[in-house]
């Protein structure tokens, strides 16, 4: 098979030295310590283990190792792109938590001009990163690592401006970021996919297909992704009896989700037999639809059913929708996205407004008001919100997030169709050849001309 | 190869319905917060960072690491029953921490009538899930999804009614679990892998084997259970000093048994080469050896000790044991769990019974009594139970525990046999392709008719 | 291929029950509990949160993981030696920090003249154990299992030996160990290969390639050590901001270096591609080049700026200076240790001396002197050590540090040239076969002949 000269010999490091020239000049204009972390503001009078290193620092590892080995494994189930997958989302993970340190940072300017750099800075970041890589589902395979570090070059900062205008203005409850994560990347992918729309794809593609050893290793990625879904919903919701219920939710929705996706998996499939796309994707649905309430007095119950009503839809989407989306309206969603964090993330918008539509002083306690203060800013305000004027501020929140996501992700993907950025021709996309020294085994599994699963959607 | 029309399209979705419908009910009716997660119970006075969740989750964690990541690897270990190894235990856990949550929290209802929900319940309820993926290793291969979730069915209420007698009328010391869950697990499996005997599998099967990837696999998950077993044997330790010396004796039990295992693999093969079966392992008995006096005074070397002799009766025990049960009393123990965890954990609920004979002040201080009150809840209860008399109800928890074990497992097989259960044929055990849909390659090993280690039972 | 009969049968037991009776031996004799682990020593009075596990326990996991997954994959890189870098790993892995407790035990003894055994000696020795197992990477698939023993059983000591002498006579700065555990890692195992040199593998060797499936689960160990890294290098570092600065410039430091790295991988390819041993070791240059000054007011551009600059150091030394050193000073350095740890050790040395000279009543606050007496143990002695004084002491460590590995390493080279340590003749290295029993499909990847990346050097 002739191959093209490469094309990232020059691109990839003038691309990354440019960006690495901007990350090291911002760092040294712009970044110092947070008080945590600075020792000209500790004294003997500072008690070393009060430092808001030992309350973030157990969270920020768990999502470390979902985005890094979660993420990583998750994606590198397709047979011929196992380096591309695990590979390219460590770079673009790895650039994507310096550009969001930085840009989530200017919102958050203190008063001498400074971000003040904590592990705080680095755990939100993290959620940042989360929104790329899941846009980054969309395009996987058929994307050059130049799109993908410019895609997170430009996402990033959207992602940060409507995080800071949702958060400030609307003042919204969402604290395992339903909202403003899995809408804002999924919507953003989806654009993106959508303008780069490849009629050379649009029939199957032979090395759209899994291997034996790359359906477990994506199988690894999605168990590293459930284990630690609890600290990621919880991770940025209130200390104490908040987190608690976070975690407790996240764990209830997640398990009644597996079940159901198991179940749903041998009903909808022709032979009756369990697919490991689904596996691999849908059981993870309900860590998405509980989000959005997760720290919320839903009722274990409650948190249950979202994982059963989460992943049906989910399911549903794989069947369904995604090969309708892609037939008529050319979005060619490659991990399937907008089901695992699209249609999941709505559910879950609306059962958190209807959470806090339901909230009552016998749940709460007679301390409702300031229970509920502590979990939605917007009646913390003391604007005397209504539980009814909270529920439209959450809807505002969603369709604002939406419009954006879907504008900046039509933007970035014309930008992502420069010429410069070297798009992979369609004859060499879901293959590590193009972009990797492979080993000599690396297409001998006698399968190359026998696309396996070419019409499974994953992510 | 022929193959018969799949069991699952309808069998397993309306079991796992039906398994829903009742979880979601159990929930609905008995399920609510614990003080730690009920926002009604939390007061402007309320340190939030007090909040047991931060003593629990940590532990959680890990040990779902270990159930999901270390076990879903290790079960993995067959040539063409990866899917299946990770999968079904994947599937099996989820619905085992959940209906243990409910089936353990009945035992422990409060005086509403409901089941208050914390983290710490899940920590507890991942421990019945260890009894019931530990019994999975002497069926693996060999059952339907639909068998082992009714085996979680069965087993998990029935684990809850032994735990709950044992610590509340024998009141015994068992941090570690060796008694309660590992010999509970084991001669529960080997009940059910006993009427479950099947002549056809007496003599090997041809895709009883492992492979490259799959041995590398399977020491994955046993890294993963090695490194987090310290968490495991601590978990449900008091805080403070007996959790630090549970921590300690797990590590250094593991690690002379991992030295041991290296040394009598070499000793014991024909050619005197390592074995991959015993690197997965016999490494690991160190730490059930250690547990049910894991968290007492029995010195460092004395830990050092029993890791070398739980590894050794683990080693002999694969060696001659497990083939002369499959002999001569049938039972079939895929995984050898009988090593593992029934000859370690009797070892192990003997050396506890020796560290209680010999407690003394000199070692446990002047405070000796509240100290050994604290580990041994017999004596704490004021009941003036000596030594010897703990030793004796020691001895009683074993007894009632394997007698349990043993019935409700003989039961279970019964139970299992059930036809709309759709147990696999013979020719269609060890096999990924009668429950899932599998890649091209997923048997061009070329090994397929040359299985390459027939004879190494493993777990 | 005709075998020669195995080396292990008898050679490995003796050696490891020799180990094993010492170990038990010094257990016995000298090692108790210490007083956060001892029951004697906890009364009424005590808090059990206060225990010192609760400070070093999320470390000392972390770093296991490290340890026993992250290396165990980084090391199974080779296509035929994938049992062999993981499962040798494993071995060495326990005896190392088993040992190490004792040897580093003995320089702190106690009053009554035992070793007091807590958490923190786990951790502690846990580095000595990384100390043994970067050294191996320079002799991987070249050594007998007796030899990694004698190995480490050697260089442990030698490192306790020449910790404690340059602590308590240098008094250096050096939280992330880049002198200690780097400089001494990396010139022990050049002296320990140089000595071991072999003429016969001096033109490559067939069997020392990789393949597609290993290249992926090598990956998967830097991405586990890329992970955890933070908490390697701030695990030792004070409580408090130190060791939240640390958290924050290896993270920093990594991510820089990462991302060069790639840049570097495409630039220098003969074809443009990415090279995945660079992306498996080059990537994590930045977390050795923070190490010396990681826990000082460096600011986050200077930990940016170290990362980039490790990376090229380590990426231009797999290039040029290993392929020198192999052919003109006959040092073969398997896995390119000399890159990761030598240059990037050394770079860091000289960082750490520069933010000494650095360090101002402008940064540190006008507490700067017991800011720097807690950070620099030579100026908190009072001895009135100035910045320039305290900079000569620690390129004094240096030297010291680099002597005593390259002494150390030369005479442990000639131990393991004893014959009855067995070491694999040329034809059988980097291959599984001749110490493990392997499934049938070990080699039927028909790259057997054709070495995909022979002259890929990488650690």
């Amino acid at each position: 098979m002739k191959q093209p000269s490469s094309s990232l010999k020059y691109r990839l490091p003038v691309l990354v030295v440019i960006l690495e020239v901007l990350l090291l000049s911002l760092y040294a204009g712009f970044v110092t310590y947070d008080d945590n972390a600075n020792a000209k503001l500790q004294s003997n009078h500072t008690d070393p283990m009060d430092n808001s290193l030992y309350k973030d620092y157990l969270f920020f590892t768990d999502v470390q190792v979902m985005i890094f080995i979660g993420f990583g494994c998750l994606l590198a189930f397709m047979r011929l792109y196992g380096f591309g997958g695990m590979v390219f989302n460590f770079l673009t993970a790895t650039f994507s938590i310096q550009w969001a340190l930085l840009a989530q940072g200017f919102f958050h300017f203190h008063s001498d001009g400074k971000i003040h750099l904590g592990v705080i800075n680095l755990l939100n970041a993290e959620f940042a990163c989360a929104v790329v890589l899941i846009s980054f589902g969309a395009v996987l395979g058929k994307t050059s690592p130049m799109q993908l570090l410019v895609m997170a070059f430009l996402e990033v900062p959207m992602f940060a401006v409507t995080e800071w205008a949702v958060l400030k203005y609307l003042k919204i409850n969402d604290a395992g970021g339903s909202i403003l994560i899995h809408l804002f990347a999924c919507y953003f992918g989806l654009a993106v996919t959508r303008v780069l729309y490849r009629p050379g794809l649009s029939d199957g593609h032979a090395k759209e297909s899994t291997c034996y050893q790359s359906d477990i290793l994506s199988v690894m990625g999605t168990l590293f992704l459930w284990v630690f879904w609890p600290s990621f919903n919880s991770a940025l919701a209130l200390p104490g009896d908040d987190q608690h219920r976070a975690i407790l939710h996240t764990f209830i929705g997640l398990s009644s989700s597996t079940l159901t996706a198991f179940a749903l998996s041998a009903l909808l499939s022709k032979r009756g037999k369990l697919t490991m796309a689904d596996v691999q994707n849908v059981t993870l649905a309900g860590g998405v639809t509980v989000g959005a309430s997760v720290d919320m007095m839903i009722t274990p119950a409650a948190a249950f059913a979202l994982g059963v009503l989460g992943c049906t839809a989910c399911m549903f989407g794989y069947k369904y929708l995604t090969p309708f989306l892609a037939r008529r309206l050319r979005i060619q969603d490659q991990c399937g996205i907008h089901n695992l964090h699209g249609l999941t993330g709505l559910i879950s918008c609306f059962a958190g407004i209807v959470a806090i539509l339901l909230a009552s002083e016998d749940v709460y306690g007679p301390s409702m008001l300031p229970a509920l203060q502590r979990l939605i800013p917007g009646i913390k305000a003391g604007e005397g919100r209504t539980a009814q004027q909270q529920a439209l501020y959450q809807l505002a929140a969603i369709a604002a997030t939406i419009g954006a996501s879907l504008a900046g992700g039509a933007l970035t993907g014309f930008v992502l169709k420069l010429p410069c950025l070297a798009q992979p021709p369609d004859e060499f996309c879901y293959d590590d050849e193009f972009f990797f020294e492979v080993p000599a085994d690396y297409d001998n599994t006698g399968a190359s001309e026998t696309p396996c699963s070419p019409d499974e959607p994953k992510a």
